[in-house]
């Protein structure tokens, strides 16, 4: 009978253990999404080990999951693992260094043409339209794709390849996008260095109420 | 005697259970942040319930930690709670009738101009800079808060300012933003009334491998 009470009070106790467990994690769930914010950084160097498969697809299917004006989605991505052909596509423009030593480069691009039917006339024909608000889905893409990097303990760094004319140019010739695709940024991932902290960029001054 | 073995087995069973829950909590950082990427939804329609104050301030937190071209820090933000100015801060351009029912509305704004030493002289005077890049750290900035905001089971939605001179002009009017700054988008925050799910954009064939 003792031993039972010993036991009742060590499941007792493991089910409190349990109850704090479930409580800690339903209000961790902010906590660990913006605690990944805060701590995404720059990361320039790498081990030179790969990545799987199946982490980049969803490093992927994070950035695809960017919010998108008029849901024109213009993102798209080319995944460089031919390492032998970095020279050629970057040149001397990009930080040859770093892509080397990357697991994978993605080559994030954005269609600044969208073909659908009009506002105006939205039964009719699919028309060739300019985007004027795909800069700012590419912005949240790539931020998707930092955010879900730093998620798994990998590292990336944000290149910008628009709007540089001689950045994008040999990327464009090399990866044979088609005419109304840009080359918006050259993303390396992989292991990190752990050299990289995360900045803390907190600036009350930037808050303004109600007016400036 | 057979009361203890039943309660050991119970015992043993929610040690299992427990472990099981480490396990998965381990694990769990990524999912976590992957999770709440895809469940970020546009969010239109609020209870009309104010926004806690220390939640606000950790989501322009996460909103500033964007990272930065040249780490120029463009952003800046006006929170609006004053509502009787709502009309005439968003004319007819805007949605009021979320406007009205949100607990919070961020005007998220860029500065234009950065002024600093250039790079040719970085021991010079500070001196104005236009930014070529503002625009892509903005997008960044937007979609930090976005899952900030998902993160804490708020609703938000992106509603784009620039480019479009008819939004910015009374925005910028009536919040007395400095010349070279704009009001960049305008993201009203509250509790979700729940009709709102998130889009499945998940797309193979927006992924190309080393060519397109």
């Amino acid at each position: 009978m003792k031993k039972t009470t010993i036991l009742l009070a060590v499941a007792a106790l493991m089910m409190g253990a349990c109850c704090h467990k479930q409580e800690a994690s339903t209000g961790s769930t902010a906590e660990a999404v913006v605690n990944n914010i805060m701590q995404r950084k720059s990361v320039r160097q790498y081990t030179g080990a790969p990545i799987a498969q199946d982490t980049l697809a969803t490093i992927l299917r994070a950035a695809m999951a960017a919010p998108s004006a008029r849901d024109w989605r213009p993102w798209s991505f080319v995944v460089i693992d031919d390492k032998s052909q970095l020279e050629s596509i970057f040149g001397d423009n990009m930080n040859m260094r770093m892509f080397r030593q990357a697991g994978a480069i993605v080559v994030v691009c954005a269609d600044t043409v969208h073909v659908s039917p009009t506002r105006e006339n939205p039964d009719g024909p699919a028309v060739p339209q300019v985007n004027s608000m795909w800069r700012d889905d590419m912005g949240a893409v790539c931020e998707n794709l930092l955010l879900a990097v730093e998620a798994y303990g990998l590292g990336a760094c944000w290149t910008a390849c628009y709007p540089f004319a001689d950045r994008m140019a040999p990327v464009r010739e090399a990866l044979g996008l088609p005419p109304t695709v840009v080359p918006y940024a050259v993303v390396p991932i992989g292991i990190p260095t752990g050299d990289s902290q995360p900045k803390d960029k907190w600036d009350e001054t930037r808050i303004h109420h109600n007016r400036w």
